[in-house]
């Protein structure tokens, strides 16, 4: 018999399937007993009548893998499940057999919920993503990616695939990881920035997802040492604002699409829908510090950059006046920006630089480049860095560089805001920090 | 005035448009001046007339990023270029301006290939990628990638992001890259193959593109220090044919519908279009093996794989017995495979692994997976395997997982081996070996 998925039994009342997956909970009630299946489609009740398939039921565990012959009952009034899409029918089990029995549960995996402390779903990660409600977290995520790459081929951008050993500090600065190159010095990109700056010079409009190392010495619900950025990077721009329309696009399509094709997932984490506007507010740093300034009271006329506080307090302004849960945030102090990033020539205090805020949180940064050789190595010097280190990148800009720019948004961040979820690494299947990759490092070393 | 791409003067005959982009090369006669311009959807010829806009087409060089403002002709009889899907139109330019004048190139970069040697070509990556011939393997690499996406979502399965960074090493062996990790020891990971075998007991089914890193050390021509993997992996299978099945399926629409797309790119290259046949013929090692034994009188009977001439031979056999560039050969020694390699039952020696060869080179590697945690532990040591550093992995196989395979294409391979190209550094936007990262490894130890 071919195997029916669970999803697939709604068309198949009155027959017999073959059905695989794994045992959620498992219901005993002396004479019959129940338990609900998982496969990739859905998850579906299991009932036994005839005696000998009541003891195999009464017999199973949480996360046996198990296959099941059986019919397909409608269920009726109220034997109907409302809370799960697969409520209105059950499998009247004819054979149930183990395919993999599952150890012991260090804890249930049968509720709503896996309510555990982070540190604990992290060392039993293996185990904790196969709860339901957080395999729907990297649903969601598999959804964001999908999305972005439609909008970015509907900017007519080409997928690169980029390195991620380099032997230049993409951003600068110390927090980078070395890396043991057949005896040389190499470091992992903190992301694929100047691979696609390059990459603009062959496609004038690319894409790309890649990995971003960052080597933060510091624990915080908002950074992974190991991230995952959708990177745009258009070229031949007529001017800034192309750049905000091309931001603004795709973080509003991505994440409006994503979340109407998983309103069910949405509900269960109990967020609304997101408000997208048709425009998305525009406000230079300055103009949003005001805001916040004139709503609360605070004096931020000496700050660089908006600080966690400030951004949810422009989200609020945002909703209120814009029915919008993103703003567009532009013009960061140029010092606070990295080599690359174009300083206004109106005021170059200031930078052709944005942030995409979604909820308060910064889920995108990027900006206009520098697409001039002599001004883009006086930066790299007056920031530091070293241009000896980026021959291969710096030679992109000898040979027809035109006006660019581009952004890159966080995957794990975009997550993590779209579901509420209170820190990053709940967004991260397998989140790398200071503290842990995979095991707790501590751990590991006594090894 | 907006901005028109090249591709779309097609519909503006006689109409006032504005182009972008690249000078490939400067014909000059005397009185009248052409160049071919090129932008991200094509190239066209720029014409000028009036003496002063001759006057600026004649001061171009390579590679300057320009402007163009110019009316659409359609070029008749024997003006029109049959070699170029824009050679019916021209542009008569009544305005050529400098958008970034490029430097002095170290090489001519009009003629249709660039013939220079593999270091050369890589010393001037940034510049090289420019050569319309060159940007093209990229686009079928990029239609690659999409295809293989797509296919992966027609077998179900759900898109994962794995870590690259990892405590152990993979695939076993001393050919791993270490990275200092916080003052502990970290890998970079051989391939994504542990992980997705642990979201199978997730998903059931997954895809990811993911990074592979070998610390090869030697430079062979099909083997990259950092290489894209386009990975599968499928739980709950029904017996090992079903893992064939899925493979074959993804490995000739992939490169099936990517050549079709790219038919021009193809013919550019003097490529066919490859043989993909209903069925993919399917031997074991030995079988093939008694083939190629059979065809060149070789003795293969103490091989234990096949050496690049044998693929070769047992192409030609594909072809000419079954009109096809594609054999899947399976049953490779038990011995040779990593660990997690199921043994076949029937003959332990040998097993359940397979590799999908094109046009005699493998383009994808995969097995079923020992999926019982004490077979598994047990093979890890006999192949001198630390369990001990694999606890995140292994304890995926303690909660239900069930029978499962997989498998994963290397997608530089599968370029060069499309476009006929000689080497695989040629199939990577900036490739990654022992000599080099970007510039040559000696030299930048020196600066």
């Amino acid at each position: 018999m071919q195997r029916t998925l669970a999803k697939d039994t709604l068309d198949k009342i009155g027959e017999e399937v073959l059905l695989r997956g794994w045992v959620l909970t498992v219901r005993s009630h002396g004479k019959i007993a129940f338990f609900d299946l998982r496969d990739r489609s859905g998850t579906l009740q299991i009932a036994a009548f005839d005696p000998k398939q009541v003891q195999n039921v009464n017999s199973l565990s949480q996360q046996d893998a198990v296959e099941v012959v059986g019919k397909v009952k409608k269920r009726e009034g109220k034997f109907v499940n409302p809370n799960t899409p697969l409520g209105t029918v059950e499998i009247e089990a004819s054979k149930v057999s183990i395919v993999a029995k599952a150890k012991e549960l260090p804890f249930d995996m049968g509720g709503k919920d896996l309510l555990l402390e982070l540190p604990t779903l992290f060392d039993h990660r293996s185990l904790a993503l196969k709860h339901p409600k957080i395999a729907k977290i990297f649903k969601v995520q598999a959804a964001l990616s999908s999305e972005f790459r439609k909008a970015a081929q509907e900017l007519d951008c080409v997928e690169i695939f980029v390195p991620t050993i380099a032997k230049g500090a993409t951003e600068g600065g110390a927090e980078v990881f070395k890396v043991d190159y057949y005896g040389s010095q190499a470091f992992l990109t903190q992301s694929p920035q100047l691979y696609k700056q390059i990459m603009v010079g062959v496609y004038e409009r690319v894409w790309t997802i890649a990995k971003a190392y960052r080597a933060e010495p510091s624990v915080t619900t908002r950074h992974l040492s190991e991230a995952t950025q959708m990177d745009i990077e258009i070229g031949f721009i007529e001017n800034f604002e192309e750049l905000l329309d091309a931001l603004e696009f795709v973080g509003t399509t991505m994440i409006k699409n994503a979340s109407e094709k998983n309103k069910d997932i949405l509900s269960e984490f109990g967020i609304e829908a997101p408000l997208v506007p048709t425009k998305v507010p525009r406000l230079t740093l300055r103009e949003a510090q005001e805001i916040v300034s004139k709503r609360t009271g605070r004096d931020l006329s000496k700050e660089l950059d908006l600080n966690p506080e400030d951004e949810k307090e422009i989200w609020l302004w945002a909703k209120e006046e814009h029915k919008s849960d993103f703003v567009t945030i532009t013009h960061f102090p140029t010092k606070k920006r990295a080599f690359y990033t174009m300083p206004d020539p109106q005021d170059p205090q200031y930078s052709l630089s944005y942030d995409l805020l979604f909820k308060g949180l910064e889920i995108l940064s990027g900006s206009q480049r520098i697409h001039k050789l002599d001004e883009l190595t006086k930066r790299m010097k007056e920031k530091g860095v070293d241009p000896g280190s980026f021959g291969m990148y710096l030679a992109a800009f000898l040979y027809g560089m035109p006006p660019e720019g581009g952004f890159s948004f966080g995957l794990e961040r975009v997550t993590m805001k779209l579901l509420e979820l209170s820190n990053v690494r709940e967004a991260s299947l397998f989140p790398r920090d200071m503290e842990r990759v995979d095991e707790r490092l501590s751990g590991n070393q006594n090894k």
